[in-house]
């Protein structure tokens, strides 16, 4: 079998969770597997660099950080292949240069666009575990470039993907995806499977588990992903196209407090008023989340939406600029909000899941200020002093730390 | 003019003298020069890298010590392009694989092969102030490999003489190369100048300002290099292949203490016993320096030599385990001496110079044990408690802290 495990910073933190990490790559190799490693920088050594860099140069270009910030999963790779060779296993380290991990031209956050195969196939076939590091890539001149935020997952999922790999497990410091986050739900379950429709709303909505572009990658190449911990040796979560058991009809509940909602109040009942107000925040590159508008009365409207906490003053600002064009009467603006919401596959086909939901909130006399739905979720906006117990509430109504549901 | 200039890791130890070598850099570029710098590791950059490594294998290969240690180059590079983009100017890191500094495979102590020029010639094109890893290099696998002691300054040369540029710097903590060191001898004068083969003897001879196979490589490939101060602006000293003024009877006096005397006794004055001797020693990397042979007499002969400090007892050990093929009675053995030697390209067309110079230490009333001479150097063996006044004597024989001698 021929498995892609990849570890986090905190997973090759010091000496000991490096020796750890070997250890457990060590087992998969003894029983026979081909292993492919992608590390991160250890620990705090990409926050340290940036910090140096800063004290040089407060704003430094793109291109030189990344040359930077590469340097920190090049040291990660090297160190893990010494620690193997203390375990008498032979293995090899590998750069973005010596794989060829090519990505596109931007710098800090670049995308994956091909990979080559031969020197990792040809290292396997030395009975080399392959370490390669993680986050970045290389553009068409030549130059270093990072992947972003969840940079490294996405680097294992795309080397299991090209290798034709036979799982892809990313280690973390939890033991897998969770029914809820267990520091709010004393009995919040792991899950054992999960689809990836599922998981990329989780990722969306804040499971800080695996990065939505690592999920997004599985789910197009039919990746069997695993979350596990690098800690234990738990069995972790599946993450794939389609769950062995009867679809889930709810797989998980999550709370989002980063998020604020902005109303435009008294906007003219014209068409093109919703484009007009949308268009400001997306050139400037803000995310709108959940919309609501109001029906058209006394011949004007008003729309509702929220954006992450950390726009709220930008985005006012940009409206209220405009707000002869957007013909609003005035902007009112609530940062004490949370976003719950629910996940599951199953949901599409069953009916009164969100009246189970809506139910359960109101049994705990929590109010709902807005609703959005998908095919595999449901959201709903509150006040943000209810976000534990709401969440704790929807857990019990759909009974999700119970195995059998 | 095309410069090429080189900065050691105690030069970009920290901050401040990273912007204080970019200041250096930028004088030249906006006097209209094309610069390109070499760079090593910041500080003790690459000591804590090695210590890092050996906590977790204390025997790490060096194929993964070369991937690792070849990170702090890279910081380097990347840290000085963002200290030039503060004042203004355009520049761009690069490191071994975007040059294409080509090695032998050889880990931890590569040979130079071949430099690809188009990426540097492009980006000087473009106005770039390039600026590039020194000390490492990559081999036909495509691994990293380091160049050993002195590498950046290899670096250096070797990029100068492949982009054939005007002139090749090396900025150290001296400005420049002296007559003998000025801690040893108080009025010790800078050199202006000095030929290729007078400063290879000082570079052997163990005057720390610059590598032996950086100077190789200058002499080979007629590259000018000047040695100065990273920390001054005084002018420093022109290594050439000659001289302008007429050939200097002596330049410089050097002692090196790390040297050691062994003789071997009563060896039968046989044909092939110096060979049987000192390929014993040569098999294990051992370095021979000068040698003695005694006149046979009663069938015997005596063969002292002198060899590095450190490599004595191995030395004697690999003697004594073939005594019976060399055929000698005992092996004798003297740490306490030292090394002393005259430098200068003139000494070979004037007699006397040795003479001068045994006078001296006669005068002195400081023994010689052995002597050995070249073209351009006369070294002679002292007890080493008089290395400083040796020195001293002979710097004042030779008047060498006068300007007119």
């Amino acid at each position: 079998m021929l498995i892609v495990k990849k570890f986090g910073g905190s997973s090759v933190a010091n000496k000991e969770r490096v020796l750890n990490v070997a250890n457990k790559i060590a087992k998969d190799y003894k029983e026979g597997h081909q292993v492919v490693v992608v590390l991160s920088a250890q620990g705090d050594t990409t926050d340290e660099l940036i910090k140096k860099a800063k004290e040089i140069n407060p704003t430094p270009s793109k291109r030189e950080m990344d040359m930077l910030l590469t340097t920190g999963e090049q040291q990660s790779v090297a160190l893990m292949a010494m620690a193997l060779e203390t375990l008498g296993l032979p293995s090899i380290s590998l750069n973005s240069f010596q794989v060829g991990i090519k990505t596109t031209s931007t710098y800090s956050n670049s995308r994956l666009k091909r990979i080559d195969t031969d020197r990792m196939l040809e290292e396997i076939e030395r009975k080399n575990i392959v370490i390669v590091t993680g986050f970045q890539g290389i553009n068409r001149y030549d130059d270093y470039t990072t992947l972003g935020r969840g940079g490294s997952d996405t680097t294992a999922v795309a080397l299991a993907a090209a290798l034709n790999a036979d799982k892809c497990e990313i280690f973390t410091d939890v033991d897998g995806v969770y029914t809820a986050d267990p520091r709010v739900v004393p009995n919040a379950r792991k899950l054992d499977e999960i689809t990836y429709d599922e998981m990329l709303e989780l990722a969306t909505l804040g499971a800080k588990v695996l990065h939505n572009r690592s999920v997004e990658l599985a789910k197009k190449y039919n990746v069997d992903l695993v979350v596990r911990s690098s800690l234990s040796d738990a069995e972790g979560t599946v993450v794939k196209e389609e769950c062995k058991m009867e679809k889930t009809l709810v797989s998980g509940v999550v709370s989002d407090k980063n998020t604020a909602r902005i109303a435009v109040v008294g906007i003219k009942d014209e068409p093109g008023k919703a484009f007009q107000l949308f268009s400001i925040l997306s050139k400037k590159n803000i995310n709108v989340d959940i919309i609501l508008q109001s029906i058209g009365r006394d011949g004007t409207k008003d729309i509702t939406f929220t954006v992450a906490e950390d726009n709220v003053e930008e985005a006012v600002a940009l409206i209220e600029n405009k707000m002869s064009v957007i013909t609003g009467q005035k902007i009112e603006c609530d940062k004490k909000v949370s976003k719950i919401s629910i996940v599951g596959s199953g949901m599409q086909t069953n009916a009164g899941v969100a009246t189970k939901m809506f139910e359960a909130l109101y049994d705990a006399g929590i109010n709902i200020h807005m609703i959005s739905t998908s095919e595999v979720k449901i959201t709903v906006l509150i006040e943000d002093k209810y976000t534990k117990e709401a969440v704790n509430v929807i857990h019990e109504a759909f009974k999700l730390g119970e195995i059998n549901k």
